[in-house]
C-alpha cells in the first residue's frame, strides 16, 4: 500500500483535550494540528533531518518492545514499515511543524507518533482518527518519552550530517589545498606579519598551515561526533526509565546502531543526558572551530587576490560571473565572501547554542529545538559552502607568478638573514636607510659597510630562507 | 499582459562573460543562472521582502531618470510595471537566489535588474534573452550600483517589516498586558527577589514592569527606525555618485519616501552609507533589546505558572496542548518556551550582525546578505512570537488567588515594615526566629517583645505595603 | 579629621549574622569582611567609579531623610561628609570587594553603608564596630534597599563615565579625522570594493565616511545616556517603596541631579527599573556600535598602510617602536591593532550583558556586577583605546602620494564612466583585455574601438570622476 | 646578587629607534617604556602567567643555542638564571605592560628579553642600558621570534593554568558533589520539567547528573589541553625557522618538557602554529562548555533553594551572610549568582576568543594578547568561582526533608506509571480531574473506575518508580 491518503476535506482527530480537525489527506494527528495553529512563527520549520532520525528510534524502540512481548508482532511490522518510511523521506510532507515549538520537541515527537500511527492504521486497515488498532502515546510511544527520545534523535540526526556532508566536505577541500600546495613547492614568495612585509617562504608552505588548520578541525568534529554516540533513550520521563523495561536503554542503543551502522551506545547518566544538552553544545563548538579556520582561509585568499592592479594580486581567483552591476568587467572574491559570512553566521549561532544549552532546569533542558537547529543549520551552511568553495574558487586559483617574484625581489625584510653576521641594530639601520632612500636593500647593505657585496650575495638568499618543510627550523 | 511566460526549456541568455542556458519560463538572465550554480549553500534564500524593496528602489530610479531626460517615457513605463509587480510579489518565483552569495549583493541586484528588464522587454514586445530594448544593466540599473542600491533595498525592507509586522505586534502584547495588569490592580502578591521571599507588591504593579519594559522597547525600535530612514542610493560604486545625474541622491530619496509614505531622505556622506552598515547595526540592537525583554517576561510567567502542585502556581496559563507524550495530563509553558528560544536565537543573530557590520573594507561592507537576511530573520520571530504569546497564552492566563493569597500570609519578609520602628538587626532576628522555629511572623514577632499585638497589627499590613502607583515612594 | 584610622590588628564588627574581625585600620564592617572571604574570585574587583556614585547616593538620600525629619542634622552633616569623601576617592581602599558577589549588588552597598557610617562614627566621637551613633542599615541606608541603590549608582557611575572620558576621546578622535581629511580634499586615490580596485574617489571622501561614522556613534551615546538618567532610588526592596517616605523618589532624584550637574529623574515605573537592567543593555549597545565603527577604521588604516614594498602603501603610519623582535627594520601598526583586539572585546563585553540583561527574575535582575563591569570596561578601554589611537597613529599619518598616484594611473575600474557612452558590455570588455594583455585602459579603450583618443582624454579623468561632496550624485 | 638595582631616577637605553629615559631602578629597556607610554589603555596588564611562562622559553632557548655552540657558557649561565628569576615571579614588577598593545605580543617578547639581558648584564658586571655584554634582540631572543615564541609562552601558560588551578577545582567540585549526592540516595523527590510537576527520582540521581555534566567538562578539558602541548617555538619569523639552527624546534619543545614536567612537543607545522591560535579557540570552547554546565547546576540550586515560604525550597543553602540591606533576615543564593555570573562573562569571553581567532591574515595571527588574556581569565574566575561555590555552598547544603516528601505525596505526575496499566487517555483524565477538584490523585483515580484500590496503592509506589542507578532502564 504506498504511502498517501486519499481523501480530501477533513478529518477528526483527537488527543487528551478533545478533538480538532485535520486535513484529510495528511497522516498527523490532533497534537500536530495543535502545534500549527499555536506555533506558526516565521519560517523556520523543524529540520527533516530530525523526523528521519526519529524514524531510526521509533523502528527500535517498536522492536525492543516486541522482543520483551510489549507489542504484538502485527502491530510491530506495521509501526516498522511506517517508521521505514520516515527514514526514507516518504512522509516528510507530513512534520510540518516549526522550530518555535515547546522546548522538548514534545510536539515533533508527537507527530512523528501521530503519522507512524495512523500510517500504521491504515496498513492495518483501521480507521483514521480512531488511533486504533495503533495508538500514538500507547503504541508508537511506548517505553519513550520526548524527553529521552528527541534528545536522541537530535544525536542520530547531528550525526549523519557530519558523516554525510559535512566531514567528506571538508576533508575534499583540505586535500584540494593540500594538492595545490604541493604544484608550488619551489615558488618563494613573501611572507607578511602584521599585514607588513617580512621574510620569504614557499607557496607551499602557506598553504600547507591552512591545510593543517582544516586536519585538525576534522580531528576536533571526530572528537565531538563520540560524545554524540551516547543516546538518552531509556530515560524516559526523568531520566530514571518509569515505564520503559529493564535493559531497554542497552537493548535500543544497539537496535539502533545495528540499524544506522553507527556505534551508538547508550549514555551512562540519563539525569545528564536529558537534563542537558552538554554534548551538542561541544559538537556545535567543533563547527565554530571550523569557521574560524575558514574565516581565516578565506579571508587570506581574498587579500592574495586584491587588485588586480592596486592590490596585493599574488593569487588569481576563477572568474565565476561579472562583480560589479556598474563597474564593467570587475571580477570579485564571491566565494570567499560567501565563507566569511557562513563563518560569521556559525559564529552567531554557536552563540545562540551555549547560551541555549546552559538554560536548562531540573530533568530538562528545554532549549532543545533551537539547539538541534542551529546544528544541522551551521553544519549544512558549512558543508555546502566548503563544496563551492573548492569547486568554484580553489580548485582553480592560479599564481601570479611575476608579481609574486616582484614582491620578493623587492622586500626589505631579507635583512634578517644578516642579523645573526652583524647584529639585530645594524640590520635594522639597513632596513630603515633602504626604505627612506627607495634603495634595494643590496644597495644599502654595501652602503652601511657592515657586509661586502660577496657576503651579501651569499646569504641574502630567498630560496635558501625558506627552510625545509613544515616545522620549522 | 500578465505575468508569465509561456514557454518550456531552456533560453539562452549572457551576461559579459558569456552565453548561459535558464529555464524558459523564467525572467531572470544570466547572471542569476551563474550564481544559482555556484552559490547553492543550505536553505536560506534572500527574503522576498528585499526583492520587494528593491522593487520600489528601481521604479524610482526609473523616474527619476526619466525626469532627467536619460531613459524614454516608453522604457520607463514597462520598467516602472515590472518594478510595481516586484513590489506585489507577482514575480516572487523569479527571484531564487541564495543569502551566501557575494557581499554586496550585487547578485540580488542584478536578478531584479534581469527579471525587470526581461518582464519590460516582454511588455514591450521584445525578445528574451536579447537585452532588448531594455537591457538590465544600462537601463534598469541606470544610475545605480549595487553598492548604493543594495544597502538601500535593506533599509526599506527592514523599515516596513518594523512598520507592517513588529511594532503592531509588540504594541498589542504591550497593551494586553496593561489590561490585564489593571484587571488585578488590587490583588496583592509576594514579590521575590533573588528568588528568595520579599515583600508584597499588586500583581499589577508586577506586570506593569513588563509592560513598561516593552514600552521602552517599542520607543528604542523606533528610534532605530529613524536611521534606517537615510539612503544610500545615489552614491553608486564608491559614493561619489559617478555616472548618476546631479541630484539623483535626492530625488531618487524623495521619490521612494513619496511611493512609500515613510519619510526617507537621502543619507548625507554616502562613504559611510556604503563602507559600513553602521544603522543596520544598530537597528538590529533594538531588536535584541526586544528579546532581552520578552526573555524577562518569558521567564517570569513560566515560572509563577510552575507546578501545578510543586511549583510556584501564581498564575494559571491557558492549556493548548497536552505536555508530554508520556506523562499523561501534563501541560507545559510552550509558549514561553517558544519566546525564550527566539529571544535567545535574537542574540545569536545579533552577535552575527555586529561581527559582520566590524568588516567592512574600504569603500565597502561586504556583510550585506548576512546583515539583511539575520534582521529580517529576527524581526519575523519576535513579531510572530509576540502575537502567539499574547494571543494563545497571556490573553487567557488567570491568578491562582488562594495560593497567592497563601504566600502572603506566610512570608517573613512583611517584617521589613518593622525595621524602622524595632530596628534592622531586631527585625532580622525576629524573621530568623520564625523560619528556624516554624512559626509565623506575627508569633515571633510578639515573642521577641519588640513589638505588640495592636502594633503589629496595624503595621503589618500587606495592603498598606504595595505603596502607591509605579514610581516607588 | 583627616580620613585613615590610627590602630593595628583588628577590631570586632558585627551584623545580624553574628561578629567578625576587621582589619582594624579599615573602615569597613561584618559584611564587607564576608564579602572577602567568600567570594575572593580573581582579580576583577567592582570599580572606583561605582563605589563614588553611591556618595552620591547616600548623600543625597540623607538630605533627604533629614529634609523629612527622619535623620537628626549632626547625623547628615557627618554621613555627608563621608559621602563627600567617598565621592572624591578618599576612601577608595575601603572597598575591596569583588566584581563576582550577590548579584543585586548589595555587598558593595553594604560596604559604603559601613564604611560611611564607620567614618561617621569616628567624626561623631563613637566607637569603630558598636554601629553608634551611625548604624549601616538604619542611617546610611535609610530609605534605601541595594534593588534600588545599587542600579540608581550603576546609571550615575556609567553616565560619568560617557561624560568624562568617552565621549571627549571620540569627539576628538572624529575631529582629528575631520581635520586630516580637509587636508588632503584633492588628492584623488583609487576605491576599493570587495578588496579590488574600483572607481576613485579623494582621500577626504574616504575619511569624511569614518569621521561620519563616529559622529553617528556619538550620537547614539547620547540617545543610550538620556535611558540612564532614569534612577531606581525610592523603590526600595521590590519597587513600592516600602519604608521610604512619600516623594523620596522624587526628591533623591533631583538632589543628585543638584549634586552632579546632571539631568537625572526618577524613573517612571520602578518594577522595570528594578526587575529589568534593559537602560544599561542599550547603553552597551552604543558602546558596541562604536567599537563596530572603530574597527572598520583600524582595519581600514592598517590594510592602506600594510607594506612597504608588498603592501598597498598608500597610509604612512608614525613609526612609534620596532615592530619585530627578530625582523629588523620592521615596523607594524600596533595602535590599529590594539583597537581591533578592544573592539572585538567589546563585543565580547556587550554578549555578556546583553545575556546577563535577559536573566532577571520577578522583582530583581540579579545581574548588576557583571553589567555595570563590562560597561565601565568597555566605556574605559574604548576611551583610552581612542586617545592613544589618534594621538600615536591618526594624528601623524601621512599620505604615500608616489603610490596613490601610480594606483589611480594604473587601475581599470575608470572605465567605468565609458559606460553611459557605450554600454557596459563594451565597456567591460575593453577592461577585460587590458587586464589580459597587460595594457593600460587607455591603450585597450582605443584599440576597442569604441571611443576615440579625443573622448577618451575628456571623458576618463579622475578628477572630475570623484563628483561633489560627501552626499553622492 | 639579589635581584633589584639600587638606583633612582633614571637610566637611559636605547633600540634601533633611539634612546629613551626609564625608571632607573627597573630592568626594563627601552621597547618596554616606548609601549607604557604607547598603550596605557585601561588596566588590563598582560597577566603574570604568561611571562613566567617566558621565563621557561628562553631558558629553553638559551640550552639550545649554548648546546648548538651560539652562545657561549659565561652568557647563559647568566640567562638562565634570569630567566629562572622570571620563573619564580621575583621579576614580576618589572613586566607592567598592558594587553592592548601590538597584536604578536612582540612588546611583551621585548619586555622579557630587555629585563632577562639586563639582569644578566648585572649579573655580569655589564653596565645597565648599554646591552653588553648580553644584548637583549641578539643574546636572549636568539633563534626566536615574537611570532613563534609568544603563542609558546602562550601553551605554556594556560596548560599551567589549567594543571595548577582549574582542573583540581572542578575536579574537587565534582567530587563534593557526588558525596553529597551518596549520602541522599534513598531520598525521593518529585522530578520537573518543563518547570512542571513530573515523576520522581531521587537525590542523588538528580545530583549525579551534574556530578556527570562536570566530569565529561574535566574530560573535555583535558582533550583540550593536548592541542596545547604543541609548540611553536622554532618556527621564528614565519614559521619557516629563519635564524634558528636545525633541530632548533625539537629541542626547544623537549627542553620546554623537561623542565615543565609537561609532554610539550613541537608543532608539526609552523604556519599554522603561527598564522592561527585555533588550539587556543578550542581550549577556551572547553572552559565555555564547563560554564554552560555550571549555570545549570548554579540554576538548579537556587532555584530548588528559593523560599524559605514562597519557593520550591527543597534545599537549605548555608547562610553566609545577611541578603540584604532593607529586608531583615534574607538570606540570598549569592555563590550561585556569582557563578551564574561568572559562567556568563565566559560565554563572553568566548564570543570574543572565537571572534579574535578568525581574525589571523597569512603568516600571523596578530590577535594573541586578546586570547591569552580571556583564556587566563575565564579559566581563573571558573577555577576561584567553583573553590567558592563548593566550600561556601555546596558542602555544606542540606536537604528540607519534608518539603521534599510533601512535594511527592501531592504530585499528580505519579499518575504516568498507570498508563501501560489503563492507557494514556484514561490516565491523563484522571490528572485532570484531580487537579481540576483538588483531589488527591488516588482519590481522582479511584473515582474514575479505571483502577481499583488495591492495584492503586501496589503500583503507585514513588520509591518503585525511581528505577535502578543512573543509566535509567
Amino acid at each position: 500500500m504506498p504511502v498517501g491518503i486519499d481523501a480530501t476535506g477533513e478529518r477528526s482527530e483527537f488527543d487528551s483535550m478533545g478533538s480538532i480537525d485535520v486535513p484529510a489527506d495528511r497522516y498527523w494527528g490532533a497534537q500536530t494540528q495543535r502545534s500549527l495553529i499555536h506555533f506558526s512563527i516565521g519560517d523556520d520549520r523543524m529540520p527533516k533531518a530530525v523526523y528521519r532520525a526519529y524514524g531510526y528510534v521509533k523502528k527500535a524502540a517498536a522492536q525492543v518492545n516486541a522482543a520483551a512481548g510489549r507489542l504484538p508482532d502485527w502491530k510491530l511490522r506495521a509501526i516498522v514499515r511506517a517508521a521505514e518510511e520516515t527514514i526514507a523521506g516518504e512522509l516528510d510532507d507530513d512534520f510540518p511543524l516549526y522550530v518555535w515549538q515547546t522546548g522538548s520537541g514534545t510536539q515533533s515527537n508527537m507527530n512523528v507518533n501521530e503519522v507512524i500511527a495512523n500510517r500504521a492504521c491504515q496498513l492495518l486497515g483501521g480507521t483514521l482518527g480512531t488511533q486504533q488498532p495503533v495508538a500514538p502515546n500507547d503504541d508508537v510511544n511506548m517505553g519513550q518519552s520526548s524527553n529521552d527520545s528527541f534528545p536522541t534523535a537530535m544525536h542520530i540526526a547531528a550525526v549523519f550530517e557530519i558523516d554525510d556532508r559535512l566531514l567528506p566536505q571538508v576533508r575534499q577541500l583540505a586535500t584540494t589545498i593540500e594538492e595545490k600546495a604541493r604544484q608550488w613547492h619551489d615558488v618563494v614568495k613573501i611572507g607578511r606579519t602584521h599585514l607588513e612585509d617580512a621574510v620569504p617562504l614557499t607557496v607551499e608552505q602557506e598553504w600547507s598551515g591552512w591545510a593543517c588548520q582544516l586536519q585538525a578541525c576534522i580531528a576536533e568534529i571526530e572528537h565531538a561526533r563520540t560524545g554524540l554516540l551516547e543516546l538518552a533513550a531509556g530515560g524516559t520521563a526523568v531520566g530514571t526509565g518509569l515505564n520503559a523495561p529493564k535493559g531497554f536503554s542497552r537493548d535500543v542503543a544497539a537496535r539502533i546502531a545495528d540499524l544506522t551502522g553507527k556505534p551508538f551506545i547508550t549514555a551512562p547518566n540519563k539525569f545528564m543526558a536529558q537534563g542537558s544538552l552538554d554534548p551538542m553544545v561541544r559538537a556545535h563548538a567543533a563547527l565554530r572551530g571550523l569557521a574560524v579556520a575558514l574565516m581565516k582561509i578565506a579571508n587570506d585568499m581574498r587579500w592574495l587576490a586584491s587588485g588586480p592592479r592596486t592590490g596585493l594580486a599574488e593569487l588569481l581567483l576563477p572568474q565565476n560571473e561579472p562583480g560589479s552591476s556598474i563597474m564593467p568587467g570587475k571580477v570579485n572574491p564571491t566565494q570567499c565572501e560567501a565563507m566569511v559570512m557562513i563563518a560569521i553566521q556559525v559564529l552567531g549561532d554557536d552563540a545562540a547554542v551555549a547560551f541555549a544549552g546552559s538554560q536548562g532546569n531540573f530533568e530538562l533542558n528545554a532549549m532543545r529545538p533551537i539547539i538541534v537547529n542551529n546544528f544541522l543549520h551551521s553544519s549544512r551552511v558549512l558543508a555546502d559552502g566548503a563544496e563551492k568553495f573548492r569547486v568554484y574558487s580553489v580548485a582553480d586559483t592560479e599564481l601570479n607568478r611575476s608579481r609574486i617574484r616582484q614582491y620578493v625581489d623587492e622586500s626589505l625584510m631579507l635583512v634578517t638573514v644578516l642579523s645573526p653576521l652583524i647584529g639585530y641594530q645594524n640590520a635594522a639601520h639597513i632596513a630603515e636607510e633602504a626604505l627612506a632612500k627607495g634603495q634595494t636593500l643590496r644597495q644599502a647593505a654595501l652602503a652601511s659597510g657592515h657586509v661586502d657585496a660577496k657576503t651579501f650575495d651569499e646569504v641574502v638568499d630567498p630560496l635558501a630562507m625558506v627552510g625545509d618543510g613544515f616545522a620549522g627550523a
